[in-house]
């Protein structure tokens, strides 16, 4: 199953936080703060502007993105996670 | 009946979820999770821009999507459910 | 006494829904849900772009429609009621 | 004194309600329900768009128009209880 | 001093309301209604459009204005009282 | 240190309000009202409009301008407190 | 790793306010107001406009900046704290 997202939206899988502390301790899960990184796995095809026209897209397929912790909508596809957000709920892209 | 929705809607049908877990045990319906996949049944003209111009629509006939949970409102036609609801409410196109 | 709506206002007379339920039991006033089923009896010009042009209406006189339980102002004229609504309330034309 | 409405605004005089029921009987004032129907006296120049231009208005000096029940700011002139309100505030002209 | 108000703003005077009713009896001042007629004392330039063009004001000072009783800003200048309100603050010109 | 103020904000520096009643008594600090008077000590170089113009601002350094008492954002500058507002909140300038 | 902001937004470090007071005495660390002075590290490209096309930013990296205490959102990378708010966060640029 493949998805396409839609307008200026864009799909991200996050990626996962390190589960252990620089001393080496396996911190359990619930004391986890969620992660805020992502891989961009789709991009949608732009917001229409008011004169048909699509408005191009910042990130791309493959771009590694910070977005703020509670972001996007969950969705569970083939049973992995995904975050459908808006490309505006990203701050940044890592490079 | 056929419904024809109005600027940038969408008549969408809910796609049942699997009533079965995968140890084969079935779910009672209560504690099921409203499903969030549908099959467009029917798409508007477009919203009309400011200058009279109908904006195209990115969903067609028969696209499979994802849309937010509690997108859009319920309508039964000749015993069916559907809801209505906006494109921007569509969260991807299921490919 | 005849109305004409203003602006992207449309006119509607609500369509009784049926009073009888399968079984052939009459269902009493109160437990019946308000239909949402119309007919369109007046269209306004549609709304003045910032341009000065009207935008042009997507419902004529005589079409059927589907509008949210909620919508528009209820209006008596003649001991009729009526609702005046913005079109962008109805959510689809039956056909 | 004649009042000259600014913008897209509109001074509108009520219309009494009946004081009559189909019975004949007499209500007292306090069961009344406020009417809604008006008579329009006066009509602004029109909302002014980006490019200074003024938009026309759809109702004239005359007109009988039906409006929402809280619609407008009450104004008192020479003894006579007048309503300004927006012509988007009025619903429909009474033909 | 001399106020010069900003974009679309007007500075306006109260004008006095009457302080005898019709039986002659005066009211003390905690009974009266807050008047909300008054005088345009300064016009700002006008909102200056996306353009960078100002957009023409619809008062002009002089003129005697109805406007909403809470509407503005009240301002001391060498003792006397005015207010500053938005253009749009102003219901109607009094002729 | 010199500020230069972004977009369409302005800095300006309070202009103290007399200590001293008509009668002569010195009002204590605190039953003072803040003043709302004003130097303009620096001016952004206003609105970026969608085209990418700067929008000309309405004020210039050394304009003695009035704006609403909870109007900016405090600022303190060598020991020196300034206000930086937007230019629409500054009511009116004092000629 | 590094940071690419995306639209008008802006990467900020904070600079550390001083922790001495003029007497000399260390202030203890709960009792320092929060910073609001930083430095640019990175700048987004602008956001877009409805044609399209980037809208150029006022703000350039290295630039020392003031901004609101609350402004944007916070950051982790590498160990390193950053805020990251849109352009229009920034009050003023320090000279």
């Amino acid at each position: 199953m493949k998805l396409k997202p839609l307008h200026d939206r864009v799909l991200v899988k996050r990626l996962e936080s390190e589960e252990v502390t620089k001393g080496g301790i396996i911190i359990p899960d619930s004391a986890k703060e969620k992660p805020i990184k992502g891989e961009v796995i789709a991009v949608g095809p732009g917001k229409t502007s008011d004169k048909g026209e699509k408005i191009k897209m910042n990130v791309e397929k493959g771009n590694k993105v910070l977005f703020n912790k509670y972001a996007g909508t969950e969705i569970k596809v083939d049973g992995d996670e995904f975050l459908v957000m808006r490309e505006d709920d990203i701050l940044a892209i890592i490079e």
